[in-house]
């Protein structure tokens, strides 16, 4: 599994060529170093760790490195896809629950710190069941075993878990506390994580174990890590500090105002759990997790704006801490337990948000004598509120982006009607032209290429066996994005092959109704994302069509490509949209085993200043810019400012990218974005 | 005060009358018994009440009973308006609260049951502070005080109380809490009574007081009351059966049937506290507060089907207990603590709903030592989902209160060019019209007759100091609804009068795209209100304009003008709508200063098949009837659809109002009703 022909060559050896290169690491460390290296997700650049040991690293230190890295990363196990030997994994927790007098144990997807992407040694369910889905929860108790999982991976789960050993149930529809309150036997203590739940998700288990006469029970240590032999080392990836031409806003300023504002509200300080938090706070970006640069580790803020940074120094690439400055005090991951204990003793007021922090957190403030403050993350809406800076940059990101999806969908449409391109080699062939953009860090979620009916399943990933040829006749969807150093991208393109049934384009026509009425609208300040959310429905509605997910996710600035607090969805949300909020527009239609539509720009959200308007208006700028397909518009379905819309939208889109694509692309584009209306 | 010319001859003479008409009271229980009578609201039968006492009661036992009753009436002060005395009140309740060593008190204007509407006795915060207004809080601590009010209030709070008494404070912008936590001395004891607040309404006040070093401190019995000499008796108004050709189903079902899914539940009983659903559970209907037939009093509803019911049988009609059968065990209301306690030593599971129960019935079930579930009223989203014998009737009702409307809307085409109508004149003959109907028992609420500027105060009502002329070149605006034995109605007209101005047009006409919008629009099962409030906005939005008010409340079958659990509202709101729900469309412009604009129809829940359809769709039929102004509408502003719309609604207006009103009004009807389109 070496990554280059060289072998490593003992301690003695690379000792030396460590002090050579200056490096403050002796070879003793290295093991727990690239252990670390080892369960951190493949990064794009996958040598940037070696900075991490030394900056000047020569060629043969280099080779060592990376020789003792395949080693360690040999003896870890990251999991994914069905796995053999889950009978003997539950197996071993199972004796481990016995060992420890717990008659079951909850696990959940979540890391510690409740995001969506997790760290290979987060990846517990995944080993536990064989599925790899990014939400779920299994319960295992010693005579019955159970996963959960929402309406996208119903059919995933049964491919990948083994159904002799777990029930497979709809998250919603046959929820976990009904399966508890049946199977629990009376007096049973069922073990749950308390570092990888919130309080409030505890809150319905807890009941429901109560309902079977049974309790939950907080395990110190996690049971499944003592069955997992080789579980992944907690990620070390490079953290490096995210320039102020992409931030806009200087640390100590966000930090300051911050701190202020928690002194406003007689608030000492706040425990920080969430990394795009941190990230956004101080300026910094990493590579933990999969797919968003985020460093793992916790933060407490203090009300005069100095930070408590808990964090892995071994992940700091050189000059980070003097980036960071004299206000963060960094220290080791497992220095929060006693910070949190002091901030107890001194009986100080402390935030953390029970929708996003461990129930760990608040037991341990609880514990030591804090006066627990729960509330929303103090970071989460001026981070989602983005400044000028940031908003020129994702502008600028969109372009380049815009420019890779037309070169994509020229290329498509010139290699799609031969029939033998299949969704993997097209979604390769978008990564490549991604890949060339100046700017570009990573994919910012796995892509989504479904021809036909694969396009019906909203959270598709082709993989060898669902792999599809694209074939005439067919609709055609790629939902993709990008992280860029300026911006976070995340576009969905439908794309007819060969020619569209009526029943196709009366669709796609509805779902672009959707889509414009939303991007188009006016609302007044103080407006929620939940309020807009039928206005991408109404016309699907009137057919007696709808789609089942979300209108719209917020987006961050080189982060998440999914971020709070605002949404535009049906569940009710109070955030009202703010200027400079980043949203999806992303309305759809699946016919299941038929074809799927989706049409998704960002846009962010502007002042919108009406004629004659009695108060202050907002309305969206949308940012992503490529051609929608016009063979799938059915024009005798679009009134005339839809069709307006469109064809505006389009004229942006000629002028903006036009410049930046080959002559044979411009041309297509020209002709993809010439007007419906006559 | 006396209604008739006779005087109380003396309780022999009484005894005498009332034997003879075989009445079980004797003269000593009348004193009791007509102070509660005196202390319920006037009632559109001012005599029902005499039934109470005896129901063959001859002129002479008549005489006597209203001489008694006048008597009664002048000892007992209903409040309302500017009281002269607010400053000896004050006065009256620091003093008693010094003496129990509390440093203040809340005084909410919610009474035991919190409803919209209370009997004159539970008028505290009017008795108090001068105000009249439907929602508010006053504090009152021994140096300060200050009376809280929504938006619809400010002014009428600036009319109505004594800026030297009380400071008057918006109740969102300047919350309470704040109020609380800057003026609540350390130390400081604030008293409630726990009757007035449910649990969920406490909290935060709990937590300003301790914010300000003092402390909430639950009064056992109300200071106020003890302060207020005259205050009213709890009322006493006929308590009757509600008739099964208007509920459609038997009481005996409804209570079977909610047994059954507490039992499903393992919840041993619910209490009830809202007199709405002891109403409609027990299908009888009351008099105890104005404008809606509600009987106060309280239940619990046991998992068996069997009620305990705590209400004054002093209020029943004859033969009401033979309608209420064997399962409805009737007590005296102070029979309920000792049951909630008897509750509690069986360790009951009881059910209480936190968001309308009062803190009382928690803290009562919880010392008792009950496991008390924290859930939804169970009455109310049955009682919401009208049945088919409830749909018929208040179709039958809107079809008798149309006509009374379009003879108004006829009537005041012909009167109000003059100039010399006045709103209070307007609105009494409107009154006269709805009075004429079979059926009629009340005004569902006080008529909003507000001309010109007045019709931009939402929650307008004329008074001798408020009443305007309808004049010529202005918009006037009727929002005004009956209580029908079959059905309770609600309508809002906005009419101009004479020439309207191109702005007036524009306004009205993006109301009623609004409305149309709303009105018309199809969404699949499983969609709330909150999903749908946007679409009455959206072209009020595209100008700059909106409204601060909900688009839509639910309406009760003969009873709540505004009843829950769903609604058409920005505010979040997680239920579905369902079919058999009854609910306003009423968007509006308001331009203070000027003028006011709403459009307010009740519609229905009704399943609306759309071909092709892939999931079960719902819409609205209308069930108000009478014309829309057509003068007022913009043709140029409206789409074919909406356009159509209109002309259909017309058609329906002419087909089903025209044959129920007489010639004059017909042919004026024919002409309002004629279709927009060429």
């Amino acid at each position: 599994m070496s990554e280059s022909g060289a072998a490593y060559q003992g301690d003695e050896v690379v000792e030396r060529l460590l002090r050579k290169a200056g490096s403050p690491y002796g070879a003793a460390d290295l093991a727990g170093l690239l252990a670390g290296v080892a369960g951190a997700p493949e990064a794009t650049d996958p040598e940037a760790w070696i900075d991490l040991v030394a900056s000047n690293a020569g060629d043969a230190l280099k080779a060592q490195l990376r020789a003792y890295r395949a080693e360690m990363a040999a003896k870890t196990a990251i999991p994914g896809g069905r796995a053999a030997n889950t009978a003997a994994r539950v197996a071993a927790l199972r004796a481990e629950l016995q060992q420890r007098g717990l008659s079951g144990f909850i696990v959940p997807r979540s890391d510690e710190h409740q995001g969506e992407y997790v760290s290979p040694r987060a990846e517990r369910l995944a080993w536990l069941t064989g599925f790899t889905g990014s939400a779920g929860l299994a319960i295992v108790l010693q005579q019955a075993a159970a996963v959960f999982v929402d309406g996208r991976y119903t059919l995933q789960v049964a491919q990948q878990v083994d159904g002799a050993l777990f029930v497979a149930r709809h998250v919603t529809e046959q929820p976990p506390e009904a399966w508890i309150a049946e199977n629990l036997p009376a007096g049973g203590k069922l073990g749950y994580d308390p570092w990888l739940h919130t309080p409030d998700g505890l809150e319905s288990l807890r009941r429901a174990a109560a309902r079977a006469g049974g309790e939950l029970v907080a395990c110190a240590d996690n049971p499944l890590d003592a069955a997992w032999t080789d579980q992944p080392a907690a990620p070390i990836a490079p953290v490096r500090p995210h320039e102020l031409r992409y931030t806009g806003r200087d640390s100590i300023d966000k930090r300051t105002s911050l701190g202020a504002r928690l002194a406003a509200d007689k608030v000492d300080a706040a425990v920080l759990t969430a990394p795009d938090s941190l990230a956004w706070l101080l300026n910094i970006r990493g590579g933990d997790v999969p797919r968003t640069p985020l460093p793992l580790g916790f933060a407490v803020l203090h009300a005069d704006g100095a930070v408590d940074l808990f964090m892995d120094r071994r992940k700091f690439v050189p000059g980070l801490e003097a980036h960071l400055g004299n206000a963060v005090h960094v220290h080791a991951p497992d220095q929060l337990a006693p910070a949190l204990d002091r901030l107890g003793q001194g009986k100080r007021r402390v935030l953390a948000d029970p929708t996003s922090a461990a129930a760990w957190i608040f037991d341990r403030l609880a514990a030591a004598g804090a006066e627990v403050v729960r509330a929303g993350d103090p970071c989460a809406l001026p981070k989602a509120c983005k400044n000028a800076v940031e908003i020129e940059g994702t502008r600028a990101a969109h372009r380049r982006d815009g420019a890779a999806v037309t070169r994509f969908l020229a290329w498509l449409s010139e290699h799609a009607g031969s029939g033998k391109l299949s969704e993997i080699e097209a979604a390769e062939q978008l990564a490549q032209f991604r890949r060339g953009n100046e700017l570009f860090r990573d994919f910012s979620f796995d892509t989504i290429s479904g021809a036909g009916p694969n396009g019906a399943i909203v959270h598709y990933r082709a993989t060898s066996a669902s792999n599809r040829l694209i074939r005439s006749g067919e609709l055609y969807l790629v939902d993709s994005g990008a992280q860029y150093l300026d911006g976070t991208t995340d576009i969905t393109r439908t794309v007819a092959i060969g020619a569209p049934t009526a029943e196709m384009r009366d669709h796609f026509t509805r779902v672009l109704k959707g889509h414009i009425a939303l991007g188009a609208a006016r609302f007044p300040r103080g407006t929620t994302g939940s309020q807009l959310d039928a206005l991408a429905r109404t016309a699907l509605w009137a057919a007696g069509l709808d789609y089942d997910h979300g209108t719209g996710h917020g987006v961050g600035s080189y982060l998440g490509v999914h971020e709070g607090p605002h949404r535009i969805s049906k569940i009710p949300n109070r955030v009202p949209l703010e200027v400079g909020m980043i949203v999806s527009n992303e309305p759809g239609f699946y016919k299941t085993g038929g074809y799927g539509i989706r049409i998704e720009n960002l846009v962010t959200v502007v002042e919108a200043p009406v004629e004659g308007a009695e108060r202050p208006m907002l309305g969206f700028e949308t940012l992503t810019l490529a051609p929608i397909d016009r063979t799938l518009v059915e024009p005798a379905l679009m009134a005339p400012v839809e069709t307006a819309w469109l064809d505006a939208y389009h004229a942006r889109v000629a002028a903006a990218i036009g410049p930046l694509v080959d002559g044979a692309t411009a041309k297509w584009l020209a002709a993809a974005t010439r007007p419906l209306a006559p």
